[in-house]
C-alpha cells in the first residue's frame, strides 16, 4: 500500500464527516460555532481518527462503524488543543502556522469552544441512529473508554503534570512517562481500543490492540519530542526546540537523543507484533506505525 | 410534606454518592482531584439531582435508578460555574462566599478541573453497572439529553448570548429569555426529562415532565433576577445588585419587577398542572416548583 495516499484519502472522509457532524457555522449562537469550527479544520492531520478507522477494519469492521466515535475523537483531540493554547495555559499565538482560536475569537470565546467541543463528542457518540447501527452493547464501552482516557485520570491529568513539572530540572523518567502516556498516548490508545470494540474485537483482539494502541501513542510522542530538536520550524509549524526553551520535560532531556530514538523504535516492533496476527487486514496499522516515528512533520 | 427537611434530607443523599463517584483526593494527580472536589462540595443546594431523583420517582422510577445521572448533573453544573467565574469570563473572585476555584488553584487547574469534571460526568453515565441497572436503551437517551442541553445549542450557547449582550441597553424580551432557557432553563430541564427516562416514563409522561422542566427552569432563572433586586447580599451569597452593576440582561430589566414576579408565578402554575396527572407521587415536584419563586437565597 502507499501510505501518503491511504493517510490523504483518510483525511478527506474524515474531514467530510465533521462537516457533517459539527453545528453550521450559521446555526445560532454563531460565534461559538464558527469558533469551534475554526479549530477542527485548521489543518489537524487527524491521526486519532485514521487509527479508529483502520483499527475498526483490522478486526473486521467498516469504516462507518467508527466514524461518529472517530469524529469525537478529533472533537475531544481539538478542544484539548484550544484550552492547551490558553494564556493561562501554555499561551502559544500559533498553532499549524495559524492563529490559536482565543487570538482570534478572544479567551472567553475559546474556553466555551473548547467546552463545547468536549460535550459535543458525546452527544455525536450517543446518537440513536449510531447505536442503531453498532449496537449500544458496543456503543456504551466505547463512550467509557474515549471518556476514561479523556479525563484527569487520562489526558487532562496528564496535562497537569505536564504543566507541574515544567522548569523542574528534577524531573525524572517516571515522570516524563507519565506525561507521554497520559498527555497523547491516552487519546491515541483510546482511539485504537474503540476501533477495536466498534468493529467487533473478541477479547484477545482486544488486548492485541490495546498493545498496539499504548506502544504507538508512546512512540508518537517521543517521536514529536525528537521533532523538536531536529525538525526546523517551517516543518512542525511551531518554533522548533521550544520544548527546551520552556524547560518541557521530554524523553531526549531526560534519557538523550540517541536513546530516545532507539526506544521510539523498540514501541514500533512492539507495535508491529501486536498486530501480527490480523494479516493484512492490519497492513494500515502497521504501516502507521512506521510512519509515526520517520514523520517529518 | 415538608420541604425544607426533604430538600436536606435529599442533599445529603446526593453529597454522598458524589463522594463515592468523585475522584478521591489522593488519586494522582491529586491538585487536579482536589480542585474538582473544592467546587463539588463547595455548598451547592443540588437543585439539579434533586429534580432528577423527583422526576424519576414521579413517574415510578426509585431513586437509585436516577443517582448516577443526578451526579453527573451536578458535575456538569459545577463545571459551567468554575468556567464561568474565570478572568476571562464573569470574572468572580466569590461563590457562596467561598474563593472562586481559580483564586485558589490558578487559572490553569481551574479550566482543566472544569474539562475533568464535564468529561467525568459521561464516565460516570456509562459505566457498566449503571446499564446494567437501568438498560442501555434508557441510559443512551440520557446521555444524549443531557450533552445536548449542556452543549453549544444549550447552556454553552446561553453563556455564549449573555456574554454578548453585556452592557447592551437595546437587549430585547425575546433575547432575554434566549439565554435564561439556554444558561440555567437547558439543564434544569434536562434533569426533569432525564430523570423521567429512567424511571421509566411513556410518551404522554415524558411530555408532561418536559412541559414542568421547562416552566420550572425559566422560573428558576427570573426568580434568580429578582433576588438579585431584592435580596440581601448575605442571603444570596454574592453582591446583591451586580447584574444591573454589570449591564446583564434580565427580566425585570426588560418588563419590570411586578410583571416578573406575574411571570414567575405563571411559570410555577403552568409546572403544577402539567404534573397533576401523576397524583401524590409527584407532590415533590410540586413544592419543589412553589418553592422556587418563594426561595430567599
Amino acid at each position: 500500500m502507499e501510505l501518503k495516499s491511504y493517510l490523504k484519502e483518510r483525511c478527506t472522509i474524515v474531514d467530510n464527516a465533521l462537516e457533517r457532524y459539527l453545528p453550521a457555522e450559521d446555526e445560532l449562537p454563531s460565534s461559538i460555532h464558527r469558533s469551534m469550527r475554526y479549530s477542527v479544520f485548521a489543518g489537524g492531520k487527524r491521526v486519532r481518527p485514521i487509527l479508529m478507522l483502520a483499527a475498526c477494519e483490522a478486526v473486521g469492521g467498516t469504516i462507518e462503524d467508527a466514524m461518529p466515535a472517530a469524529c469525537a475523537m478529533e472533537m475531544i483531540h481539538t478542544y484539548s488543543l484550544i484550552h492547551d493554547d490558553l494564556p493561562a495555559m501554555d499561551d502559544d499565538d500559533f498553532r499549524r502556522g495559524r492563529p490559536t482560536n482565543h487570538k482570534v475569537f478572544g479567551d472567553a470565546i475559546a474556553i466555551l469552544a473548547g467546552d463545547a467541543l468536549l460535550t459535543e463528542a458525546f452527544i455525536l457518540m450517543s446518537s440513536p441512529e449510531y447505536s442503531a447501527r453498532v449496537g449500544t452493547e458496543r456503543l456504551l464501552p466505547v463512550i467509557r473508554e474515549i471518556g476514561y482516557c479523556a479525563g484527569s485520570r487520562g489526558m487532562v491529568g496528564g496535562q497537569v503534570v505536564d504543566m507541574e513539572s515544567e522548569g523542574n530540572k528534577e524531573i525524572d523518567l517516571a515522570t516524563v512517562q507519565y506525561i507521554h502516556t497520559h498527555k497523547t498516548g491516552a487519546l491515541m490508545k483510546a482511539s485504537v481500543k474503540a476501533g477495536a470494540i466498534l468493529g467487533g474485537a473478541d477479547k484477545k483482539a482486544l488486548e492485541a490492540m490495546t498493545k498496539y494502541g499504548e506502544a504507538v501513542g508512546l512512540a508518537f510522542q517521543i517521536a514529536d519530542d525528537i521533532l523538536d530538536i531536529e525538525g526546523t520550524t517551517e516543518q512542525i509549524g511551531k518554533d522548533a526546540g521550544s520544548d527546551e526553551a520552556r524547560g518541557k520535560a521530554t524523553y531526549p532531556a531526560i534519557m538523550g537523543l540517541a536513546d530516545s530514538k532507539r526506544r521510539a523504535q523498540e514501541l514500533v516492533d512492539i507495535a508491529l507484533t501486536a498486530v501480527e496476527p490480523f494479516g493484512a487486514k492490519a497492513e494500515p496499522l502497521r504501516e502507521i506505525a512506521r510512519y509515526i516515528v520517520s514523520r517529518k512533520s
